[in-house]
């Protein structure tokens, strides 16, 4: 057996780069034959969470319905990677209680640099008011007291990032070596 | 490899016996070592689809989010087994057309000899005209134009069914000689 079912848990705020540091962990594990699935935000509201919008409850019930996916894969021996901001503690908690192996990868960056970056224009249109319920804007983000992995993507590069997150799983006999 | 990833799909009305045969092959599959999952209606309507309705349009995206599950789950080696009534033809085929490996099992058995069982007092209460979008009382139910395999539950045993779906399964190299 080459690798665990695990879920590798991204949380961050919009632009922090989780999705960058997913697709590319995504990439890594399927060139060395593993089984993995990237259960990225967009995807799954898509998927499973049409008609929700962002207010607390709804983000809860959507990180519930990802975590609820995600167990499922990795109970069956996948790597299941998520890539929502899923900004409340609490939630994010609950899903590491009923998982087997849970790993919170957190992807921090100061805001004062994403709000430069804005590579998306989204924080300029939240500061201006014109989107609700914008995480770390106009809407709490809860940092994790103990994530497994803290990556700094202002100051690292994604390599580097993506080199401290396998040398994790590889410490923790999740991932063989590569 | 003991087994592939496959969506075994049943299909049919309420009380004809979709959740038992599901229980019994999960066990099977279980004390054989295969990773299978069973994707139970109620349990995916509480995890899933809270919210939803019996309306054509919320069985439709319930129905659609239980592919999605079990296309993730099946493309990663897993066995997905899915108990939901599904009455919708369309759905099933969309489903169906997604997914590499799809096996439907139509549960059939006469509405004649459900409404006489009615183990759980639903029919009675659908007839009353009690309980609103009855799937085969007050709802359509569209059966399958060709299921891989149709179980006859009003006239073969739990263990006669279960043991023609292994049958086809095995002709069909999606599981080994047990």
């Amino acid at each position: 057996m080459h690798h665990k079912g695990f879920i590798l848990w991204f949380t961050g705020l919009s632009g922090a780069g989780k999705s960058t540091l997913a697709e590319q962990l995504l990439a890594q594990f399927k060139s060395s034959g593993y089984r993995v699935e990237l259960l990225d935000g967009d995807e799954i509201r898509t998927n499973l969470s049409k008609g929700l919008g962002f207010s607390k409850e709804d983000r809860d019930t959507n990180i519930r319905r990802i975590g609820f996916v995600a167990r499922l894969l990795a109970r069956n021996g996948v790597i299941a990677i998520t890539a929502a901001i899923s900004p409340y503690r609490q939630i994010r908690d609950e899903i590491r209680a009923l998982s087997d192996h849970f790993v919170e990868v957190y992807v921090e960056c100061p805001l004062d640099t994403l709000i430069e970056r804005d590579t998306k224009g989204l924080y300029q249109k939240a500061i201006a008011g014109q989107i609700e319920h914008f995480t770390g804007i106009s809407d709490p983000y809860e940092p994790p007291l103990n994530p497994e992995v803290t990556v700094h993507t202002d100051c690292e590069s994604v390599s580097d990032s993506v080199a401290r997150i396998e040398q994790y799983l590889m410490d923790h006999d999740l991932i063989g070596d590569p």
